[in-house]
């Protein structure tokens, strides 16, 4: 892949060594390796910093005497995590070496608290990769969400259409981006009579399909909100699916961490204040008292449970 | 009050300026003038930028076509409030002039997405001014909440020896402060016998109670935030009082986001997977169709509530 | 231009309201107003926030008796620049509407200390508007500054040719973004035998150089920052130009702080260590003395001048 | 010290793990070594993403053959630090537990790039740890640096007054504090007839000079900023003495860029364009060519003098 890529596969055949730092072994046989995203794209680990324990490490130094009643690590995790007491969670961060399409990294670079070093096409020269959707994710216009697609494909004939149309262009347009470079590949001109236009203006004739990378660095905290948001079912699927990657992995490196975000943050709902009383008579109705038994809450959540529905 | 203030007693006296900016009227209203809170200290607002148009016009560039489904500014900013859409938000902004004391300074400063200037006790000699909290305020620590208070407060017996023993330790530690700065009010030595302790020694023997003051700007989302902490039942009593008047100063200032943020985030509540399951098979039992019927939700709203219950 | 410069249009012709904050007469001037950049681009004013007098009032509360020293708002603002003393600066803030290219939107956002609003391509179909470069800015990759071109342009009939090529894939790229929408331009397909490819997909196809516009709000010491880097002579030359106007309006906006800008961080700079070392013995067998006296740097300066060179 | 000490203790006490990341064997030796700092505080190192090499690999990917002319890492480094180029060493993070007093954290905290969870006095009861100069640290208030004190010491006699009440105050309000809390050591009351003030409230009394403590975690980029400022000659002594360990930390974690900071940060100064203009007078009067022959500096940064200086 990238010129960087081959100084990681020598990392990655390094021996390890010795560390009196808090490690996530299920994290460490992830370190370095690719895991493929899109047609050219990728997902990996280079370092990261910190484990479930050091969440619970930095809540038990703020909260004190308030942490004693939580039993073990896990029960104060989902503590923190239902309250949103988020700064723990800051106190871990992963750095990802990231390959995708410039349109994704146009929406991924909206999420500001986080590092990034992008590749920059000022001073190198861009492979000719692009991306090309596979046909059963080429879809119309959703008719009910004005920023996505529908869920049903194209048909198989139209989808070939499409792609040949994107294709084609894509080839074009880099044909055009290495004539203007005139570069033999070694810093020359393929072409002497020619001049060898600067890097910064032979790019802007790229689309944004082609691929770039970077290195993007973010704490737990940040990232699990930039997961909320793009594993959302409305999120585009070119970015949702490194999503998925990134949450495969962070589940591997805080466990506890990540099940609780399942639990209360991707699997919850909020509801507004009109909703609640909907809610409230309804259970008002139904009577709430056989359904808590079976539940599987604890006495505590019953009792938040109780008190966010006013009853 | 402070010197500031007396500045700022100027601007309110001026006569208003022509502007083509956008503008709030009633929380021009507002500018400058002093709102007590505590027993020394105040809110003001010094400037502000923005108003709810602005964050419908933000709005409107990201999501162009997308936003034509709304019927008018109110509908929008409910949309955004409800999703989340946080960056219309941001384009708005103000700046407060806050007195309040140190210990409250001290939470309120984990906010990080701000900015700030803060008299500086290096540089100046700080006013004789502490918090003493008013007898109904004192209460013995709570047995359910780690964190916070009882909600009835002690006897007025054993207030007034809890206030007789702050006020003293008060009053001793800043006529130490004073006799270290050993300064006569021009500058020179009140005994020039002594010597005159750098301020930024001296300053060490005041007390978390005594007030400080600040310039505090920040945007509309993360006073939002900020408000949706501070605001909460278990925020401590001496820092709520402040989000409060800052709360009826935003509703001054942008309506529409703040009925949004009430009915949203101040009287919402967020549920989890495991209460999703169980909040569906309480509805199913009470059977929902009448109750939504009944609710005042908009059509868009009704099918929002189905789809988080997984109806 | 876009559909919401129609809006603001609609402002620039309002009448002016009263308001008792702060303005900037200058900059009122310039509210709404178009200022072009570039063949298709622009930036204009829509808000802003403080004035010279909003640095000054925060600077005097943060350090009290320490800025009585100063005579006057020049003397203390000049001060607070060359000390590095940031917070002042961000209690100004401006909101701008731009629109650029997107190469020059992907350099331009990695400055994270803002609140952007973009165009989603999501939601919107991009007009038909990319950048051509003008002949006499078409030039070679620079051989010593990497990632730069070369100060002297390529001939004219070269630059023709480089010209009709990026125009030719431009026009055939957006032709195949129109094809692929299948929008008769009020929604409907403009030929019912194809699919309309959805607007998330068919974008990929666009290139770098199409314009897109955003809502960008930023204080006045992060745009400060954004400028001392942007202004540089190894910017690319397409931020520049932006770059550029935008400091013309700073300069309208606060004028005294623009003045400190340029005479401490535009037209300054940094001495290593090593290099100190060194002016220091150039400056010691010159003899600073008769320099000193005709630089009309003031005491205070003269004083700092000497110091930082150890003199 | 404290209770989350004694865990940390049992790390310092475990064997080390194998690791496949980034290794600094310096700073693993100093990981969870206490180092003192003041009468009773500390600063130490809990955890640590990234080494030199981290900043040379996040620079490479960004700037590709830009890179190539820098001969090894240091030079590279140096090439960054001296431009600013400041996202590669964002790439780098580390994690300190600091014991401190009050008003030393509240200068602390005005960096905000940080993540921060510090013991509250609303959950846990401080101890009884204040801070009390040491007789060599105690001056008047100083003349020319209106936020400092003066470089010579009160004489011993007069400091023995002064810290003889710094000592009887803090005794006072920390005896208060423990009469109002009420606590027999197990969360009983000592005496029954009397209340237990809610914690939140009985810290009202303490003073600034009281040691808190935090976890506090920040990228390298963003602790340089913080060395900078907190350990320049106007910080004040008693949070420079913190920056003066963690700087030490610095150098073992991060040697190269160490030294480049130290050079062309710590050591280096900033000159306007006013003074710009002196130096180049005086410059060309010396005749540079003969000093910059002995100067030490490479070619590249010979040149960069000479264009500093418009030579």
């Amino acid at each position: 892949l990238s010129q960087s890529h081959d100084d990681l596969s020598a990392l990655l055949a390094a021996p390890p060594q010795p560390t009196r730092r808090a490690c996530a072994p299920a994290l460490e046989e992830q370190l370095y390796r690719v895991n493929p995203v899109l047609d050219h794209g990728f997902v990996r680990v280079i370092d990261y910093m910190g484990t479930d324990e050091a969440i619970v490490q930095a809540a038990r130094v703020s909260y004190g005497a308030g942490t004693k009643q939580h039993t073990g690590d896990r029960g104060l995790i989902r503590y923190l995590m239902r309250h949103r007491h988020t700064s723990p969670f800051e106190m871990c961060a992963i750095k990802l070496h990231v390959k995708l399409p410039i349109f994704v990294a146009r929406q991924w670079i909206r999420h500001r608290t986080a590092s990034v070093n992008e590749v920059s096409a000022r001073y190198s020269i861009l492979e000719h990769e692009f991306y090309l959707p596979s046909p059963t994710h080429l879809a119309e216009q959703s008719s009910d969400n004005k920023q996505g697609r529908k869920e049903e494909a194209i048909s198989a004939a139209q989808a070939a259409e499409v792609l040949a149309l994107l294709e084609r262009d894509a080839r074009h347009t880099y044909a055009t981006y290495e004539h203007l470079l005139n570069d033999d590949g070694s810093g020359d001109p393929a072409d002497p009579a020619r001049p060898q236009l600067a890097r910064e203006l032979a790019r802007i004739n790229l689309s944004l399909g082609m691929y770039t990378e970077w290195y993007w660095k973010i704490d737990l905290h940040n990232l699990l909100h930039f997961l909320s948001l793009r594993l959302h079912a409305h999120a585009q699927y070119e970015i949702r699916v490194y999503a998925e990657v990134i949450g495969q992995l962070v589940s591997a490196w805080v466990p506890l961490a990540w099940e609780a975000f399942e639990d209360y943050r991707l699997g919850g709902a909020s509801f507004s204040k009109q909703e609640l009383a909907l809610l409230r008579a309804l259970v008002e109705r139904a009577g709430p008292e056989a359904g808590l038994g079976a539940s599987g809450l604890g006495a505590r959540e019953r009792k938040e449970f109780r008190d966010k529905l006013g009853l």
